[in-house]
């Protein structure tokens, strides 16, 4: 199949008629790319970006061993997981053996949504409880269960609020939220543990990481309190590592470990099949049989080789490339690069992350730390004009959101770091 | 990455320690599929089955067209549906080109489920009623909205009853259900009329036949009957179509077609990617508007290049080859052929079907309709020692369910008929 190419415009009149319009197209002005290498994406005109904001394409675009696992085993066989197969056992004994205990159980489904449904009927099966404690500002997935605990969603435009069995309790952001300084990660859990004694929740679920809030990476102390309070009141912890987990944060495969806690259930997708339809849940034996009430949980393409096949390869990819380290070296090349930038440019108010998981605030009175979303915007357009692919995030749409494929090199970083450089110094020069 | 083999205990073993136990596997000799190839599946002792029962490699095991057009767009790009790209415009343009007027807005996901989850939304929005009338039996996904509309889930073991939102009408099985003879149909549709007048639901949803539920074929007239009784309250109607869809009805592409109505929402599922994860849900653009609340509408893997790649595939496979009007002359073979068997085997109380989406009732007497699912089970495991993989389904679990991937052919058929002669006269001379 050879398609004939259409204009941008004719693409966007066929999106306009045949597509749901709450699908929006990044950019004023879309791109139309054609192809995706490593690190970079390349338009239909030859030019290249690159791609600093794609957790899904995680060990790189069209990652040739990814991408012959998948042809190969489709090509012998894809079927559902009602029969014996090598790739579902290896690939659930792989998985399995990257997670402390006791969590040892899998789910395999095809997305994050799925994965984070699953979270939360596991976790009721477990506990007898619907309650749930959900950070503000948090997005979930795009089931009517997720959605209505989801703030970013049901808060925001067209949504109906907060389901009656959701609580939400401060985004523990450090630099913008209401606890700042050393103590702010147990001033946070002291907010997660008001909830528990007022609602005895049977679920606390979190991303280890907080991508739609705004980048954030919770204080010390946050996730370690939260959690002890939370299982004290008898709730089990959900660690939603959906955008942030395979070693994105550099210091571990998972994001939880870097921040010193076990969590009951993990729910995984985005980077997990390097773009392939693929999520899990990994749980603990204890919850697992919980869920075993004798309705069936069986998902028509979940675990199928193909899928298992590309998630070994994945899995391959990031240790034999030593992708982790990497991220963590990259990280901090790109991280120490933009707080130089904040010395000269005022409205750099935050720099922050952990390892390729990177947020930059933008604010347009440093000391008031006023959101300035206006100059996020100008910027992630230049920086494509530049050639450099970012988008913006945070409730307050100011905050640069960096969650590249892990394979960038330092000239990436480097080039990156000049073009930002000069494009808030054109910004600057022009007020 | 090529895996040692383990036994197909050792894949026990692992499957017992490492996933969920509600996964079940078929047959209890479970058997360690290696490789597909059109309608056959082969074990790993080399041994050859017909599948009759996989729905989702709906144009035959890894068809190499498929194989082909996944392998060259993993190459090339796979990323997310914020960028413009040809294969998404060209297959939102063929997906809604199948279908009449006005349904002409698609929204692309991942699985079934999401799809079912997403028409629920859709009504809801357009109706701003989350009430619903559902039938009897129905399966619509494992989503927590999904199960608690889906009697043949929330109904059985490990469930909590229909949400008090969602109420059943019978099932329209013309055969064993409330309503048989020539004014099934209306009847049917009357408790359709009844249900609707005393909740007012915002959608009436669907199988278009009826899988789980025993491939049940509901009887003329009831579509048409229950769609205006459900309209004319102002609810939508929602065909789920994951199972049937795509020609396997063979006198039209879509099972509503064959049913003469025109839903306001179809769902699409299994077979659309032969196996790879994609579904989709068309609406009108009245629907597609009012669910654009401002709150948008994002799915992670959906509509991106790879997945509409295989979708055009599979699209271009089932025209050029025909194979509508293959499921339709297979189909009709295969009943006719069963039919003859019935008149020689008591133990088959009835044939039905549309194409190759195929029942037939095992009952241990033919007068009384008495379900028989121990001769069901036999059936199977017997059928499978002949190289034959069925599976059973219906409340009672003793409807023998056929739905084979459309490439079958005669010799197939025959030898299935010839096979079903042999075993169910073995057991007659048992007795």
């Amino acid at each position: 199949m050879n398609l004939t190419p259409r204009t941008p415009d004719e693409i966007r009149a066929i999106r306009d008629r045949h597509l749901g319009r709450n699908l929006s197209l990044a950019y004023t002005e879309p791109l139309k790319i054609v192809r995706g290498e490593g690190q970079y994406l390349f338009a239909e005109d030859g030019r290249r970006y690159l791609d600093l904001v794609n957790n899904v394409c995680h060990v790189g675009h069209c990652h040739p061993r990814v991408v012959e696992a998948g042809r190969k085993q489709m090509e012998a066989l894809n079927t559902n997981s009602r029969y014996l197969h090598d790739n579902l056992a290896e690939y659930v004994t792989r998985l399995a053996g990257t997670m402390p205990d006791p969590l040892s159980v899998c789910f395999l489904v095809c997305t994050g949504s799925e994965a984070n449904e699953l979270a939360l009927r596991l976790a009721r099966a477990h506990t007898g409880r619907r309650e749930i404690v959900v950070l503000d500002h948090a997005y979930h997935g795009h089931t009517t269960s997720l959605i209505e605990i989801s703030p970013y969603k049901c808060e925001s435009k067209g949504g109906e609020g907060l389901a009656p069995h959701a609580r939400k309790v401060p985004c523990p952001d450090p630099y913008r939220g209401r606890h700042r300084g050393d103590d702010a990660g147990s001033r946070y859990a002291s907010e997660v543990a008001h909830a528990v004694a007022e609602q005895r929740p049977g679920a606390f679920m979190a991303e280890t990481l907080v991508g739609c809030g705004g980048q954030i990476v919770p204080p010390s102390g946050f996730f370690t309190g939260s959690y002890e309070v939370a299982r004290a009141a008898g709730a089990v912890c959900i660690a939603d590592e959906v955008q942030v987990g395979f070693g994105r944060v550099g210091s571990h495969l998972w994001a939880f470990e870097a921040h010193g806690v076990v969590p009951d259930i993990v729910t995984l997708g985005k980077p997990i099949g390097n773009g392939h339809p693929l999520a899990a849940v990994v749980t603990t034996p204890e919850i697992a049989d919980a869920f075993d009430t004798g309705m069936e949980y069986f998902n028509t393409f979940g675990g199928n080789p193909v899928s298992c096949a590309i998630g070994l390869a994945v899995l391959d990819v990031i240790e034999e490339e030593g992708l982790q380290a990497h991220a963590a070296a990259m990280g901090a090349r790109l991280m120490n690069g933009m707080r130089s930038l904040a010395e000269r440019h005022e409205a750099i108010g935050d720099v922050r992350g952990q390892g390729l998981f990177i947020g930059a605030e933008l604010v347009s009175d440093r000391a008031a730390r006023t959101p300035d979303a206006a100059t996020a915007d100008h910027v992630i357009d230049a920086m494509k004009d530049r050639g450099f692919l970012l988008s913006t995030d945070g409730p307050d749409h100011n905050v640069l959101k960096i969650k590249p494929p892990l394979v960038l090199d330092d000239g990436d970083v480097d080039g990156t770091v000049a073009a930002l450089d000069e494009v808030l110094g054109q910004l600057e020069k022009g007020r």
